[in-house]
């Protein structure tokens, strides 16, 4: 059982551990930070048990966090015990939850996605909002989706704001990132639906002939999709735009159009 | 037509503006702050006219820019130049945008309303992420709602997070703000179908019986919606929850039974 206790704002570990909230040192150490006991124990419930998991001191005990320990040391993790002034340095939060794990990342290529496993996929292109990319995760889980594909430049998947908006999806759905020459031959090598929501050509999106494996792709923030990533698409949609702007938040517009091909898959 | 130059990085006017991103300051000062061309440009077509225009010196010839300083010139408004040193201080940005506007707040009581305008309404209860006000109001343009009303204690609908998430449907949309006590009487003293995503006694949301005008009442993105807010809604639905969570992002969850209640209406 490896415990410990760390005292000291100077020590290496607490330096390591603010550092994984920077995309840059998150990326090169391989981790995945997520914070707060229930995202923890939602990890825990899908088989992912963090490798180093820091609790505040004199915090209240709880079966879930009790729970969480065990299986830490079941799995030859470190617990580390800090105070609550420290694991704020850590989060960079004042009132810091009372907890907070490191996972190694894990595998998101292409080639371990299992499009059998779900009649719908959600496809992010050059998502540069890590919130955006948690709230389609967390809409992926709701509709019965297989996970989240990134294409392109997208944002940290992995980043502390992401996983935070994924309410735990993270740990639960699929996630896969590919530059879209990657994307498309592996999409064409099999059975998959490609629909985006577009202006070019589209038909209204209720209603639409949606089948699965339906792969609903959704396009950066302010440019929208490329035309040529559009004109690949096997299925273009339009939904009503009743006001002054032609588009939706792009986590919306994902839901929305994940919704829709739901019902008319389950019809 | 009142021009000035601003040069020091302690000018009061600079202060002043900085302070406009701080909801205790804004609210004190009843000003709304706007960055960005396109965002100020959907405020002028919209009848709103900033009170004061910040532009960066040097910046690059635009029409867009040449009306809005018409514009602001005409409704007797001033026009402040600066560095771009000293705006990227007032915008909190490496990259500022080259433009800022302040605008007076405007009316956003229960009373202005009027909900004769249109079918759809947004209602957030105790929302507390400017983010998600700011989408709710881009979806409500979208579906052609009338706007948004803020139940309880919710984030700033004015700070420049919600303003910019909105994508200028801050300027387009109807805005206001009330106590439940306050808004249950006004709702009901007139025609009205209260709606809400709910467990508790609830139909599927698809093919609900949605009546005009139909208010879409979202609660707060931990708790969700008080019970007996629940309970005093007209209508209850259930959307398909596949997964492992029980709930949708907040403002997902409004775009999607938005865009059905529009479909039902429309249908």
């Amino acid at each position: 059982m490896a415990r410990r206790q760390i005292t000291g704002f100077s020590n290496p570990t607490v330096k390591y551990l603010r550092s994984l909230r920077e995309k840059k040192h998150r990326k090169a150490a391989g981790k995945v930070l997520a914070e707060g006991l229930r995202l923890l124990t939602d990890a825990r419930e899908s088989g992912k048990v963090p490798e180093v998991l820091v609790m505040a001191e004199g915090r209240d005990p709880h079966p879930l966090l009790a729970e969480l320990e065990a299986a830490v040391d079941a799995a030859g993790g470190e617990i580390i015990e800090t105070s609550d002034d420290i694991l704020a340095k850590i989060t960079g939060k004042s009132n810091p939850q009372a907890v907070a794990g490191v996972f190694a990342e894990w595998d998101s290529s292409l080639a371990a996605l299992d499009r059998s496993d779900a009649q719908i996929w959600l496809v992010a292109q050059a998502l540069r909002d890590p919130g955006n990319l948690g709230t389609m995760l967390r809409t992926g889980d709701a509709v019965g989706a297989g996970g989240l594909i990134l294409i392109d430049d997208c944002a940290d998947l992995f980043s502390v704001e992401a996983v935070r908006a994924s309410m735990g999806a993270v740990f639960t759905q699929q996630v896969a990132m590919a530059r879209w020459e990657e994307f498309l031959p592996w999409l064409r090598a099999g059975e998959g639906q490609l629909v985006a929501a577009s202006l070019r050509d589209a038909v209204p999106y209720r209603g639409a002939p949606y089948t699965a494996p339906c792969f609903i792709l959704v396009g950066n923030e302010s440019q929208g999709l490329p035309e040529d990533y559009e004109m690949a698409c096997d299925l273009r949609v339009t939904m009503p735009m009743r006001g002054r702007a032609d588009s939706l938040n792009a986590a919306v517009a994902g839901a929305v159009l994940a919704y829709e091909v739901l019902a008319s898959l389950e019809g």
